[in-house]
């Protein structure tokens, strides 16, 4: 039986929803690509560090996780950070979870980075690095002949990326839309239903998808982040989050709301890419009025949309309906499955 | 340069679209898979029928077909009928978009197992094979080694089989559904906003997308081929047309559509399938109301939709918008990429 070795670094609730997923689905892996996928590290900020070259036991560092939010004594427990685990363990495919800088990217991208330069695959759940180190991080991972996945980096495990690469084959994107932070448009829809905003913002954190604080999410720097990540991937965009027409939701007033409603509209914070005539990407977060009968105004909730138009296949787009932490968790999954694919097709 | 050999049965609209996109794409094919994809044979029910080992000036038999409707005596015209030409022609991928016969699926059926017979790739845009043969033909083709592709059955170009076989890997489909008439839901959109039955029709009929008899749809029945297909691929159903629980659109009346409209719903002609506890899969087809805020409820025109629930990733929706001849184009020129793709991986 061949091996595939994973240094999880972050393992928070989507890299737990990943280990679980890893754990159902191994004999089929086993089945499938003849390949056990072991995890020989796992980095955190809060529950330790471990590392074991022969294996995690990942089913005993879930339940210590679980149990008491800290790996055991019965891990190899090591004194070796994040970064430092990224240089020297022994893996084949780093899968960057730590959490995200929305500013910087870092130190996720130095993460990736260190991966590539010993000649290992990457993973990566953080948006950070494609919305701020995309084309650098492109060009290593194909001078290493390495695999570099970002599904879940938009929409979790939704085919975005692997929509437009494995199915849209030879069509050109020229441009790309959507709603893509569920926080403002929870927040949207509460206020149209005329909840108060203080009982919204209750209900979000305690259905767990609303940060304890949201200025990132309400000012726009999350979807910019989104927005921009789909277009460096699609349209090779070349940009950065700080390049984004940023505007977030957090100067609409009720009066916007209803005198919206009374036109017919609702309002969306859309996020929207277009080529200009000079070839240059131009990226845009802001809230528009959408009709209410337009599929936009049905998009509520923590159901996500985006919308890509290519030169031979007009617009498609795609839905995410009300993900939970699995859909993030099979995001990871699928891009691991791709990694076996290539791994299997070079044999 | 190495070749690719194409006979086409059926060279109607979307025929002609695909031969323009070829012709378009041959360089960029050369370039990525080192191939001249050639057309050596197109049958016909009333341009003629050609066929040249060789290669088929593939222009000007576009342009002889514009200007008159037939094939010039300029090409190799031949004698052979269409399944003569599927037995005996020099073709590596069979091209199958001969007029769907709803009930049958044939004679395009047999066109496709002669193709599997002889050890050759098929492509169908005709969904009668798909919905009334799918196991049969999936398993010909997978003894015979070869490529058996029909994304464009459903929704055109848009990624449907493709998205769940290449970018939804390892999830189980449990549940599809979707709205996938584009003349019955322009009539329900056109009745709801008040216009005349008369007047919906010759619209459609003159935009080109409602048939001369539009019997097939306003029943179901394209509904209900359309919903087979998706079930026999993407959850084994292994059932036939006939056996999908019908009920198109004929009953309902403008004071069902204002009746719903008082309730705050629309209706909507909607295709379901889920699997039962006996593990049989059970279809239906049958209009139903759809609160006015719901994202079905927004697909209008020509646009539909298909939503897919799967184990890992819950419900996935895909929408394709307002198509035009060129997307059903693009399903069988997709199709033909993967064909290329297929190849270039076994050498």
């Amino acid at each position: 039986m061949k091996e595939l070795k994973l240094a999880l670094l972050g393992f928070g609730n989507a890299g737990q929803a990943f280990g679980r997923m890893l754990l159902d689905k191994e004999d089929e892996i086993k089945k499938t690509y003849g390949t056990e996928v072991k995890v020989t590290a796992i980095a955190t900020a809060s529950k330790g560090n471990v590392y074991d070259p022969e294996g995690i036991d990942l089913r005993a560092a879930l339940d210590d996780v679980t149990a008491s939010g800290r790996f055991s004594e019965k891990h190899c427990l090591t004194k070796l950070s994040t970064m430092e685990l990224a240089e020297q363990a022994d893996y084949d495919v780093l899968v960057e979870m730590t959490p995200l800088n929305i500013f910087t990217g870092q130190p996720a991208t130095d993460h990736i980075r260190t991966a590539f330069r010993r000649g290992r695959h990457a993973i990566t759940a953080n948006k950070g690095p494609i919305a701020w180190y995309f084309r650098e991080l492109d060009h290593m991972a194909r001078e290493a002949g390495v695999c570099f996945f970002y599904e879940t980096t938009v929409m979790d495990g939704t085919p975005v990326f692997n929509l437009v690469e494995n199915t849209l084959k030879m069509a050109k994107v020229t441009e790309v839309s959507g709603i893509l932070n569920s926080t403002t448009n929870y927040i949207l829809e509460g206020l149209a239903m005329g909840i108060d905003y203080d009982v919204i913002m209750e209900r979000g954190r305690s259905m767990g998808f609303i940060e304890a604080d949201p200025a990132m999410d309400i000012e726009g720097y999350d979807a910019a982040a989104k927005i921009t990540a789909l277009l460096n991937v699609l349209m090779d965009a070349g940009i950065t989050p700080d390049q984004v027409k940023r505007k977030g939701i957090e100067d609409i007033t009720i009066k916007d709301i209803e005198e919206a409603a009374s036109r017919g509209k609702v309002i969306k914070l859309l996020c929207q890419g277009v080529r200009k005539d000079d070839g240059s990407v131009e990226a845009t977060v802001a809230p528009v009025e959408v009709p209410k009968d337009d599929i936009l105004a049905g998009i509520n909730s923590t159901t996500s949309i985006v919308s890509i138009t290519t030169d031979l296949m007009k617009k498609v787009s795609v839905i995410e309906h009300e993900p939970e932490i699995e859909q993030t968790a099979y995001g990871v999954f699928g891009d691991l499955l791709r990694v076996l694919d290539r791994i299997a097709g070079e044999r």
